[in-house]
């Protein structure tokens, strides 16, 4: 069942570790058939480059198995559950990538620092609330939902693709699973820049003479410039 | 028309990712044909790996389309402006290249902190103003044009052949569409040893002692070597 | 002898230069055969594109050659030691990876900053104690081994399955060579993370207004989109 | 003449793109026969992929070209100058690369800050005095060998085979051209890591919970894991 769908998943897991995005088993996809009710996501701890569409995994919203020989990622209830929140969407990616993560394990939501933000995300990233001894130890992986639902009470999903988990890492959505991995890898960009930007120093003068300029910049360019084979060409 | 140029410019395209300044459709070439007085542009939201020279959009310097089926990239107006304002370019590259968008976001010039910079640019590489409301509401990317010859006021472009939009990212330019891409490239080298420089602290003192110091060199490479298969030698 | 374990600690010493854990020749795996009391290590200052499972070394826990023509590594006396120390653990990997040899490097044990690393190490992952001028110029191999241990009195070293050198680099370990070179691949990027989650600053406010925000986010994903070629889909 | 050393000298520029030593034409590598008093030199301004042995060119040690149509690197001063003040060296190479700049353009030493340091270098990496105007504008490649050598008046540069050029870049010796290639890359490797080490903060306190601890590690490596496939072993 959902064969399109499974390889459509499979492949979107396969981009997370070509993108840099994950290493070893660290992130899952998946995509979701919101007529049928169904989602399609990956196996527990397998490589990526061991998948292929026959092992996905078909879950249901009431996060039940309907197919597939191995575990589901151990993640499932997340995604489950962030489904159920989030009507408009329609594929869910969870990761560790290196950016995003530290900015999650720094409590921090990443503010609009640039164009590059504004481009993908219509607003700050929102780094969820710390989670309580009761929900880390109940039902973990399903309050993982809830408190990223949490953060969007007064924001369209849609709007703002992404979600850093406290202490923990980075999800992503979209209208279909692809959506959703180009918004994780935005994620990461906008972190990754996000980061630099929020640690300069506001002394940025230089050192460097106008002499030292000059001889550099015009042995090359200049009229008598002496570096490479076209002199004053 | 123009089929030599649109060679270039896709080639051009092209190398934004692979010189690692460019994800997705996160960056446009385009190069100029001043005689003629047209130019040739990526198409908008194309992936680099699905670009061909036929897909190249031709636009006049009043920024009409000239020939092509897709759209122009949406920056065209801010290269429309930029040729006619630098009247010695023949290239123009706009990126979120990681390095120089986090000296945009910052709204900081690079100043010149080494030869490296030097050798390329002949003196900081100025970031823009910040833009009034009515510039970003209005005709924005043709004011993001402005903003940048503003800036070039008193310097001549080719002496320093890029500027940073302020909260935006990278335009750089040469005398053809393949200087610009060097430039761009040049400019993000510079970017990220601009910003290690001057984030780095005063103190480097160092912990180690002469015994740790002894106890590595020598035994790779003193007289009673034990490190490797040719002690001694 | 021990044919089937040559192949399998070869196979894991030319994965560190694969994962980024190790250039040139700085860094070796080894793989313990426990019920013959035997381990196999890489041979010194053979480049890993060079190693075949014939140049593995075969050595004995009392640190003495068994088999093969090359001299064991120079940190064989360490790996030795760890055997001894530590009853579960089947396969060393020593590394001067980068991340983690920086937190070597200042002294610092690893904090849990987040569930990557408590995916994979149940605690801080700690930093060895200075040796003393009579361990360095001793037998400062197998005493390194002792500072290790000296940091485990209290800890299962398969739960925190990793150790910083002061002032050195990494040491991991596992059930066997493969997850040994798994944990030092988790030291590494837990290690980089948490650099920048401790370098972070507390203040991270945006310098971007509403206007710039709608502008890009809406010129991409509004009513009146005009980035890319289907606009209004 | 010197065919052999060309294509030694040849296929080690070759290694600087390779190594992530240099882009484009930012480096070079040269090498010597000290009995002939020739010397082997990368072509200026030309790109590693256009490099051929044919195109090396042989210069004497008064600085003279012997052979080649092209013209030699126009750090050639720099390198002649050192052939003559380290009697011991038989390669050099100069890079751009990132972090040993970024020391370069701080103006700093690189300290002994661990044991990769001290593999390779037998005390801190020293960074050369400012040059004075008359050498910049003087003969200033020739100048830079100068205050490279005026660094090393108390130094064996076989011992510490690596200087830094302030406001510049690197450059690195050894034996032969090889080994100055791997003691380039040495230093950029070091320079990175003694950079993080410098600008890392004291405090490395963890915010995160014994609960999200457990959560983690015991979902995975408990008794009752979940994750993966297979549970329990």
């Amino acid at each position: 069942m959902l064969e399109e769908l499974k390889k459509r998943v499979c492949k979107a897991n396969q981009k997370l570790p070509e993108l840099g995005l994950s290493v070893f088993t660290w992130g899952n996809v998946s995509g979701l058939d919101r007529e049928k009710g169904l989602f399609v996501i990956k196996p527990s701890g397998v490589p990526y480059d061991e998948l292929c569409p026959e092992k996905m995994i078909v879950m249901n919203l009431g996060c039940e198995k309907v197919e597939g020989a191995l575990n589901p990622s151990s993640d499932t209830p997340t995604h489950c559950g962030l489904y159920k929140a989030f009507p408009k969407i329609g594929g869910i990616v969870h990761t560790h990538s290196r950016w995003a993560t530290i900015w999650a394990q720094a409590g921090a939501s990443i503010p609009v620092l640039g164009t590059t933000h504004a481009d993908c995300f219509y607003g700050p990233i929102p780094c969820t609330r710390e989670m309580t001894f009761a929900e880390i130890r109940g039902e973990y992986e399903k309050e993982t939902a809830a408190v990223i639902a949490e953060a969007f009470a007064e924001t369209d999903p849609m709007d703002i693709p992404a979600a850093l988990v406290r202490l923990h890492g980075a999800f992503a959505w979209g209208k279909d699973c692809g959506g959703a991995v180009y918004n994780a890898a935005a994620l990461e960009e906008v972190a990754m820049m996000a980061w630099h930007t929020v640690s300069m120093p506001q002394n940025t003068k230089s050192s460097v003479t106008q002499a030292l300029i000059d001889r550099h910049f015009l042995r090359k360019h200049g009229k008598g410039a002496y570096y490479g084979q076209n002199h004053g060409v």
